[in-house]
């Protein structure tokens, strides 16, 4: 195990668990797609897996500009995510239950990325990296955007779900 | 697997998720504090059991008023994100680098949390349970404000990391 000697050597461990959690969502957000019921979250998901390609894209690009690379860590925290969000596609659930059951597991993923990319910009700002800063930025917008559409869809979807009545 | 036919029944399976997540913080919480080198961040930890331990006796009663057991659900996000923890933990660091890490550790347990609890107490609202809502919204509050806390303690913690220099 290499020794954390410095701010910049914490930024690339955070980076590289980033890039394994993003590559493990493009694996899955497919399925998650596949599995909602609803057209809205279905288009959903598309659109945030062309982003999160993107956002993988991003810290390629950040990692060369430093010389490393962005792969050897397994981001265990996301696959942990993910296992949840497959036992939540394997459930038997109402339609709308289902629906309000992925749009929590999708939102616990993007808070754990929004904690992950706040904390590499922090550091990237301190380091006085500014360009690395901004671009982690853009995508911490882009996560907190995401967030935000997930917990508008989950207002129908939960009205939808809460309207099944009480459990028999 | 049992059918998740009414919201109430997702309510009642997203508190199981979380009072395994805060039983197994209980257990983590210790080690922490004890990898912490700033005295701040140790009692940062330490203040933050007290309160876990709360939140899980929070959703015991909830359970408990709800005819249903809190146990039967191993969180594996949690599972995955304590594992990260430990590995942090375990992490040769000077010792803000150390501290740093361990802050970006947290903070991504308390997004979980966050997200969980938010979820939870947006299906107890719909469902006409305002009691249950406002206990789960004084967790909410309260792990709101431990990542808070936690940005605040960075601060500083960062600086001093930043200020050990680049990479030799």
């Amino acid at each position: 195990m290499s020794k954390l000697s410095t701010l910049q050597e914490l930024l690339v461990h955070e980076l590289k668990d980033l890039y394994s959690a993003e590559t493990q969502l493009i694996k899955a957000l497919p399925k998650m797609a596949k599995a909602a019921t609803s057209e809205e979250l279905k288009a959903g998901f598309e659109e945030h897996l062309v982003q999160t390609k993107v956002h993988a894209e991003r810290i390629e690009a950040i990692m060369k500009s430093l010389d490393e690379s962005p792969r050897g860590k397994t981001c265990k925290a996301m696959q942990g995510l993910i296992e949840e969000g497959e036992e939540t596609i394997k459930e038997k659930a109402e339609d709308p239950v289902k629906d309000a059951a992925l749009i929590v597991a999708a939102q616990k993923v993007e808070h754990y990325e929004i904690a992950g990319y706040g904390s590499a910009r922090n550091f990237a700002k301190l380091l006085g990296m500014d360009e690395v800063a901004g671009t982690l930025q853009e995508t911490l917008d882009e996560e907190g955007a995401t967030d935000k559409k997930l917990t508008q869809m989950s207002r129908n979807v939960n009205v939808e779900a809460c309207e099944l009545g009480s459990p028999s």
